[in-house]
C-alpha cells in the first residue's frame, strides 16, 4: 500500500502516530472501543528507538514485528520497506532526536455481531514519541530497587511469550507490589520460581563473572540479544538456562535490558544493596551497549531534510 | 459524579456509548492508543443484558464489575446508582429492546514517560449494542459444533480469572484452530487437562442426571450462575469440581453458559455428536433461563418515555 510523502520535520509536535493510512498529530492516536486488539488483547507491537537521530537495530525489530505477525496469523498492508518509510515519517515528523517508536497490528473491528477472527480487518499504527526509559537518569544513578515478586509469568503455553504482546496483568500487578513496599520496578516468576521478566525488560545476573539470564518464558529482547552478542564479543562466558530466585539473589551483579534504556544496573533487590552496582560487568555491556550506536551496521540515519 | 439527563430513545442508531461523562452514537467510541487499558490490557469490564426491554439480572452484574474494580485498584466515578443510570441511559438512546450492555474501566492514559500505574486518572466507558449471539439461532437449531483445544487457558496464579478481563490471546488462538477444522467455537483446558471454559461462555456436561461445571480456572459467569440455581431448584444435583476432558467426551449432554444467549446447547464435540441433542436437562434449564426473564426479584425495566 502506498506511503503518503513524509512529513516536514516538527510538523507536529512531541510525536506523531500514523493511522488509517496517514501522518497525524499525537491527539489523534485513537482506536475504537471495539477493535478486538483491545476487547480481547489480539494484537501484536514492537518498539524500536532512535538516539541522536539515527534508529538502532531497527532490522531486528521489523523481523521480530513480522515474526510475531505471522504466529499470530495478523497482516499488515505494507512491505518491510514501506514500514521503514512510516517509522522514519512518525520520528521525522515529531522532530524527535531521540524517540520511542512503536508499531502496532491489532485484529481489527468485527463486522456487527461476529466472532470469527478471520472475519475482522486488520489494522495498523504506527508512533513516535521521545524517548522512554524504564528509570529516570536520577533513579538509575541512586540505584534502581528491584522487587522480585511472586506473581507467576503468564506460561508460554498459554501466551506465546515471543510473541510481543499487550498480556500484562500480571506485571501490573507485581508493579503495585513494588511501589506499595517502595521499590522502583519488579519482575515475576515460573511455577517453578524461577526469574522471568519485568514490566519491559529481561532480568540477568552475573556470578563469578558468568552472565545468567532465562531461557525460556520470556520475550527475546532486541537488547537481551545485544547484551548477548557483547559478552561473546568481549569473551565473557554466558548461561542461558533457568534461573532460580535464589541465584538472583545471591548473584554479584544484576542487571536489566530493554529499549528503554539498553543496559540498566540494579542497586537493591527488595532494599538489599547488591554486592556490586554498578559492577564491572554490567559497566561494561552498559558502555558497549551505547558505544554499539555508533556502529554502522546498527544505524539508520533519519532523514530530516524536507 | 453527575450524569447527564437520559438521552431520549432512538437519539442514535444502533446504540449507543458513554464516555467522557456524556452519550454519544456509536462512531465517537474510541479510546486513547496510549490506555494503558489497551497497552497492557489493564483493564476490566462486565457485560449485561436487556431482553425485551428489561434489563436481566443487572444488580449481579453490578455487583461483579465493582468487585473486579475493587481487585484492579481501579475505580470509577460513579456510584452503583449511577452507573445502572448510565446504563440504562445507553440502552434507551439506541432505542434498543434487546441489548448488549457493556460497562468498562481502564487504567487510563499515563503522563508522558510514567511507568507506576497508579500515576494513571481510570477511565470509564459504557455502551450498548444489539444482543450479541455466541451462535446464531440458525447455527443453535442446526446443532454447534464444540472443538475441545488443547491450548491451555491462563493460570489463575497469573491473571484471576474471576475479574473479567481482556486477556484473550489463548482462547483466539483455540478459535483459530476450530475454524481451521471447520467447528463452530472452542474451549480450552488447564495444564492437568481439564475444561476450562472457552471465548464468552463456561461450559458444563450432562452425565446420568448429575451436571458438571469447572470450580476454578474461570470466569464465575452469571450465567453460569443462573444455570446452577436453576439445577438448585429443579433437584438436579450438580457437581462443581475439576473436569476433566474425557469426562465432557463420554457425557450425555453438553451446554454452554453465556450472557450471550443463556443456556447453549451442544451438538457435537469435534465432529462427534453427542448422546442426546438438544438433552433433556440442558432444555429444561434453557427454558427456566428464558423464563427467569419474567421474574420481578431479575428484571428491570428500561423506561424509554422521554
Ligand atoms: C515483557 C517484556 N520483556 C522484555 C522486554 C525487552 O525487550 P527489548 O529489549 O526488545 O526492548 C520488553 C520490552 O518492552 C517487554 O515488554
Ligand atoms: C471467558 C468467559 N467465560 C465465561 C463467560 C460467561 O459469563 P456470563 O455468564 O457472565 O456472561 C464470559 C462472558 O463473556 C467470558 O468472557
Amino acid at each position: 500500500m502506498p506511503v503518503p510523502p513524509s512529513p516536514p520535520v516538527n510538523q507536529f509536535e512531541g510525536g506523531s502516530v500514523f493511522l488509517d493510512g496517514a501522518f497525524a498529530p499525537l491527539s489523534e492516536a485513537k482506536i475504537s472501543m471495539f477493535d478486538w486488539g483491545f476487547t480481547r488483547s489480539d494484537v501484536t507491537y514492537d518498539v524500536a528507538t532512535a538516539w541522536q537521530g539515527s534508529f538502532f537495530r531497527l532490522d531486528a525489530h521489523m523481523d521480530r514485528f513480522f515474526r510475531s505477525l505471522q504466529k499470530m496469523h495478523l497482516a499488515i498492508p505494507y512491505s518491510r520497506a514501506e514500514l521503514r518509510e512510516i517509522l522514519h515519517g512518525c520520528v521525522r515528523a515529531g522532530g524527535l532526536q531521540d524517540a520511542y517508536v512503536a508499531m502496532v497490528c491489532t485484529r481489527g473491528v468485527p463486522p456487527r455481531g461476529a466472532r470469527d477472527p478471520r472475519q475482522a480487518q486488520n489494522r495498523f499504527y504506527a508512533y513516535a514519541l521521545p524517548y522512554v526509559w524504564i528509570a529516570s537518569r536520577e533513579k538509575q544513578l541512586a540505584g534502581i530497587d528491584l522487587h522480585v515478586s511472586e506473581r507467576i509469568r503468564i506460561a508460554p503455553e498459554s501466551v506465546d511469550p515471543t510473541v510481543k504482546n499487550y498480556h500484562w496483568m500480571d506485571l501490573v500487578q507485581s508493579m503495585f507490589d513494588a511501589y506499595d513496599r517502595g521499590r522502583d520496578t519488579s519482575c515475576v516468576v515460573d511455577a517453578q520460581g524461577h526469574i522471568m521478566e519485568g514490566p519491559g525488560f529481561n532480568v540477568f545476573a552475573v556470578k563469578d563473572g558468568v552472565v545468567h539470564t532465562a531461557d525460556r518464558g520470556v520475550l527475546e529482547g532486541i537488547s537481551r540479544r545485544t547484551a548477548l552478542e557483547l559478552c561473546a564479543h568481549f569473551g565473557i562466558p554466558v548461561r542461558v538456562a533457568p534461573l532460580p530466585v535464589a541465584r538472583l539473589r545471591e548473584a554479584d551483579e544484576v542487571f536489566l535490558t530493554s529499549s528503554g534504556g539498553g543496559v540498566l544496573p540494579i542497586a537493591k533487590l527488595d532494599g538489599v544493596p547488591l554486592k556490586a552496582f554498578p559492577g564491572p560487568v554490567t559497566t561494561r555491556l552498559h558502555d558497549g551497549y551505547w558505544a554499539l550506536h555508533d556502529d554502522p551496521a546498527y544505524r539508520d540515519p533519519v532523514s530530516y531534510a524536507p
